[in-house]
């Protein structure tokens, strides 16, 4: 490849492990773009939310693919990975985080779980533009292939446009090929929630123990929300922030008088 | 206590653990006015984000403190422990779900990696008015009294006037004898992070290790805003959500014609 001026720089972290296919997939296309270094968990992270570890200390590994150094792996949460990438690892900060691509959706209330996005919002908290990436299927055989190729398109146009301040984007792709791909629709975040339920059992010992289990319960109507714009066949990008203020409400509060 | 009509049932959890003080001095206050029913961590949970646990089943034991039953301790993290009582242990909702007492602040930027407020979040999502309380200081003698006679008084107030949908409480209580409280303020989220370093080790065999620090870094300078209420010794309420749609940024992204 010919020499670029300045080539772009990107991390790469994810939740399901710096071994999964997700990831490989994402950084073969994103090399073709720029230089990539990969920060990632040894194992899967799940449903970790935004987590950091702060009450042990962070081992890091090298990583090789076929001889050549892949990346580092922590034994560690997304956050962490991120965190230990910019602050430290890093010999400057990427021009963007990119975590996925994530095996199975985080679109509705799941993003609050979601380890995926806890990766980019880490990237976006210490000022990087940032995206989530997530196929939209939890089939064991899947293909990456087109929405590694969707992320380096995406990419290349951050990398141009930037993203305000506090914000990061949440990319949910549908598992499809690309020629039945409906389109790109920006979405809200969904209202749909999780109808979870604990299912008892015993172990041999006669002891009790509860496993989670449940289905993201469709709530939503329109058609610009994440969830739905996935069953339409089309790619949902979500701009999220980490100010939860509810703005509204604060007036609301002060109406309360509230006294010591 | 003479019968009331219906008393208030609240669900009390927290991070620090189900064996803190924090927790103990709360629901000593809280049950002057309700019937308490707790529901909390076996160990600390700090920083872990909205962390559910769907990899390995949860174990609960039920915990006596002087030969009376105390409350049920959850092998899992604060979001765990709310969704299985609500969904599995308690027979019906509870009115309220009140996280904490915290010991330690959650402001600005931390509270997206806050153990005691994702046990509110986790309330709000299946449809309770909640709220997160912590006592803001990290000194290792803390005098909670204060701030549960607060909690108690909060929980009434909401109890009466409920909260909307999806919107939590999270509220900060400055470690100071009552009198010296100037007021309560309703606030915004801090932009105020974290100035993270990792502090590298070596063990014993020689390999390394990274231990997490740093502090937060004041970058507020409105009077609404929690870290400053606090350092004003006034009592800091947010009013948050968990919907983190960035809703200005979509007609901006709209405008960008991304295609698949």
């Amino acid at each position: 490849m010919e020499k670029e001026e300045k080539k772009l720089s990107i991390l790469v972290s994810n939740d399901d492990g710096i071994l999964s296919e997700g990831i490989a997939v994402l950084v073969r296309e994103l090399q073709t773009i720029a230089t990539v270094t990969i920060v990632a968990p040894e194992s899967q992270q799940s449903a970790v939310g935004h987590a950091i570890t702060v009450h042990r200390p962070l081992r890091v590994r090298e990583v090789k693919k076929e001889d050549q150094f892949f990346g580092y792996a922590v034994d560690g949460t997304p956050a962490d990975c991120v965190k230990l990438a910019i602050r430290h690892l890093l010999p400057q900060k990427p021009d963007l985080v990119i975590s996925g691509i994530n095996h199975g959706s985080n679109t509705a209330v799941s993003i609050i779980y979601s380890g995926t996005v806890s990766a980019a919002t880490e990237g976006t908290i210490l000022g990087i533009p940032s995206f989530a990436i997530s196929l939209t299927s939890f089939e064991s055989n899947v293909d990456f292939s087109y929405a590694a190729k969707f992320a380096r398109k995406l990419a290349a146009i951050i990398a141009e446009k930037g993203l305000p301040k506090g914000t990061l984007l949440n990319v949910n792709v549908p598992h499809l090929p690309e020629k039945e791909i409906q389109g790109v629709v920006i979405t809200k975040q969904g209202k749909s929630i999780w109808n979870d339920e604990f299912e008892a059992r015993r172990d041999p010992g006669n002891r009790q123990y509860f496993w989670l289990k449940g289905e993201l319960v469709e709530l939503d109507v329109d058609e610009d929300v994440d969830q739905r714009a996935i069953l339409n066949n089309k790619i949902s990008i979500t701009p999220i922030q980490f100010d939860l203020t509810n703005y509204e409400m604060m007036d609301e509060l002060r109406k309360w008088m509230i006294e010591p």
